[in-house]
């Protein structure tokens, strides 16, 4: 079994398992309670936040332990646009951000006077500093951005963001979930958040970091735990494991982040190679060691995960068939990159060199497979005379199927003509284009259509 | 060392730490996934609501998890009065309720159109059912009840309030944090909260339950774990270690109530004769069966705690001096009684009577020196010749200082004569009048004096 999903959760590393056990026997007790195993508690808890601080880079007394990192953004965002009310209700986010942050931007634009300014990506996933600097208010109360992208791996441009933020007096709030582990967060950031479960730490820990001098009101009823920050008992012993694991972690970062980010370079180069129209996404230099992610054209993502799985590959997906709502990633839609037959690769720390050699040996055949079951073009489109306009209806087909009857017909039109695609498939609307920027196809644009949304490709070559 | 806080936090119960063993290895994945890694987690998750659900008496999709119990309250109070907007916005809830009920309570009497009924409570603590049903209005989104106090152990009517309720048409919350481990709440609630690290399981988890047609409206940011209730990586391991303990204790609870009841139904009776001027405080008998909370006069409650922390006894207490507020327990004032002194016991499961034997022991010397050090009165008040009426100023002294003051002088006016203690302390206008009717004199009043406030005490014997 080869568990390549790190980004999700990582599994737990043995420091942390160690120093949980330990705090089981030694820091159940009430923190706040004066008696013996009360002072124990505290004094585990002191500990704690004063490793996760240094290895943050902030104070002790600037960080706080919640219940999640999802918890920590909420709380986070909330606080910080409360605490600058009086100064506006504009919120900017980037449109990558882990959902998170989304759903507590989405949570702000409901209420009143809310409103959110999403700052586009480029095709690597990465915000442009000037676009995001363009997008500061004199009403801007809190600005928001990732450390490095969750799902496609590319770091942004924090500190040029947080200098902007600085110059125009908006505190920046850096989501630093998938970083925290590889080192600390560089710039003149206000406000951080993380998540122990990412670095392999227990779950049911996060940390939020409010610089001094940040305007802050916590939201919400609260308790005279956490600073008032993070009502409820302290989950002690994990909070124990998480700072220890992090030290553990960042004393390991250096030499693993050279080993994976060979191993995900020798991923983005071959995959390629070995399979083809495969779109390899994300940056291919300004980004997390252990992640990568590409997208196989005429692939259901759903089939391919569960290829992969019986063949002992733990990967995730930001294809629209791997989703409750049945819509692609919203990241690869931000980018702009095909969603459909989409694997991202996570690996954990410690992955073995031959797991991957291993995934690279069954990727082809599995993909293969997946496209010969959905009738797949199996050879470039080949040139049939036929008359200069055609129409596909995929309505009622789910990706990749409306993309598959394209690829299909698209020799069927002489150089110059149309294929006009009904689908009513949310996948279509991003994988159409995806699909002619690939091919060197042009995509004329989408229309409503009677039912669904009809995308025009003119053949080109 | 004795452990006598569970009431606080328990120890963790050897099966919540197996539990948690297992599930580190097996369920540190995201059950969201759908590789394998994922499918076990979601299979462990889904087991644990089961068992969880069969020891709350619920159905398993009415339950979810919660990063803590004060996150339940928070997030059950916040979700069903906001499911019931349209009929109102008046909440009631018992004057002697946890903390996260109140500060719940505050944030809501704090936004637009909020209000609050705070049911009072008899000298027992516990809530009138009339008392109880009359306080619901036309326009009552939410009444809550806890099943049992947390700091004296009376067991609430929550059946009768439940029928009271029902027959309103309003749903009643039921705080159970403090009974789950002893069994189900009987009657027909309709929303109920828990949190397992007070029947042993570890911190990080608890419990809210919505019973099906109940109206519920999750408010902030949420995401798509737990049914939409609770957002945030789920801490698996820990949820799996809450569920199993809950199903341990309660093939316990039978035979474990009953010794415990016997260890603190001696303590009830034992302390007021071992210790003079003691005051046994909560419900003798509609109680749980680990909690016995009594108060001492002319004893400083943080001197007390650690006289016996220093003898090996880990207690808490709601003496105004043991809070971070320096105002005595919300629930000792809302009952009357006197909170000097203050000592809760709370015994965990398996408290060997022999530590119970040892604290009965050690208790009245340790009272004893904390008073004389003190320079409490030692013996009854000595009738002593003087003017019919007298002035204490104890101005800037803390409690226990303004009763000692007061007992030291009541026997130097005459019978019919007064004395006027002059305090600024918070804990004065709870104790003087307890200890007025422990002591059979008449308590007149207060009124407001140039500086903090003038209690009027008459001698009447």
């Amino acid at each position: 079994m080869a568990y390549f999903d790190a980004a999700s959760a990582a599994p737990l590393h043995p420091v942390a398992r160690q120093a949980l056990l330990a705090a089981l026997d030694e820091g159940w007790a009430d923190p706040a309670r004066l008696y013996r195993e009360g002072r124990r508690a505290r004094l585990l808890l002191d500990a704690a936040r004063e490793a996760a601080a240094e290895c943050v880079g902030c104070r002790a007394d600037e960080l706080v332990f919640t219940p999640s990192g999802t918890r920590a953004v909420h709380s986070g965002v909330a606080g910080a646009l409360a605490g600058r009310r009086r100064v506006g209700r504009h919120l900017i986010v980037s449109a990558v951000e882990h959902s998170s942050v989304l759903h507590a931007a989405e949570a702000h634009e409901a209420a009143e006077g809310g409103s959110v300014t999403r700052v586009p990506v480029d095709r690597t996933g990465a915000v442009a500093p000037e676009a995001y600097a363009a997008s500061l208010r004199e009403d801007t109360a809190l600005a928001c951005l990732q450390s490095a992208n969750h799902e496609v791996g590319t770091e942004q441009p924090v500190s040029r963001v947080a200098e902007a933020c600085r110059a125009a007096g908006v505190p920046l709030l850096v989501d630093a979930a998938q970083s925290l582990g590889w080192g600390r967060v560089e710039g003149d950031w206000s406000l951080l958040t993380g998540s122990a479960h990412k670095w392999g730490g227990p779950s049911g820990v996060g940390l939020l970091v409010v610089r001094k001098g940040v305007r802050f009101a916590p939201q919400g009823p609260g308790d005279e735990r956490e600073s008032g920050r993070a009502p409820g008992f302290e989950n002690l012993p994990a909070i124990v494991a998480a700072a220890a694991s992090l030290r553990a972690v960042r004393a390991e970062a250096a030499a693993e982040a050279a080993r994976l980010r060979e191993l995900t370079e020798r991923i983005r180069s071959r995959v390629p190679d070995l399979v083809p129209d495969v779109e390899v996404v994300g940056d291919p230099s300004r980004r997390l060691p252990g992640i990568v992610t590409f997208s196989c054209l005429y692939v259901d993502g759903e089939t391919l995960l569960h290829e992969l799985d019986r063949a002992g590959f733990s990967v995730s997906s930001g294809s629209s068939c791997t989703s409750s709502t049945l819509t692609p990633s919203h990241v690869l839609r931000a980018m702009g990159v095909l969603s459909e037959g989409n694997v991202r690769m996570s690996l954990p720390p410690g992955t073995p060199a031959q797991e991957v050699e291993r995934f690279l040996e069954v990727l082809p055949g599995t993909v293969a497979a997946v496209r010969e079951k959905l009738g797949a073009p199996a050879a470039p489109e080949t040139v049939r005379a036929a008359g200069p306009d055609l129409v596909v209806d995929a309505l009622g087909r789910r990706c990749p199927v409306p993309v598959i009857e394209l690829a299909k017909v698209i020799g069927d039109v002489p150089v110059g003509g149309t294929v006009r695609v009904l689908s009513d498939d949310e996948a279509a609307r991003l994988d159409i284009p995806a699909w002619c920027e690939m091919r060197g196809q042009e995509y004329v644009g989408e229309e409503p259509a009677d039912r669904g949304t009809a995308y025009l490709v003119r053949r080109t070559s």
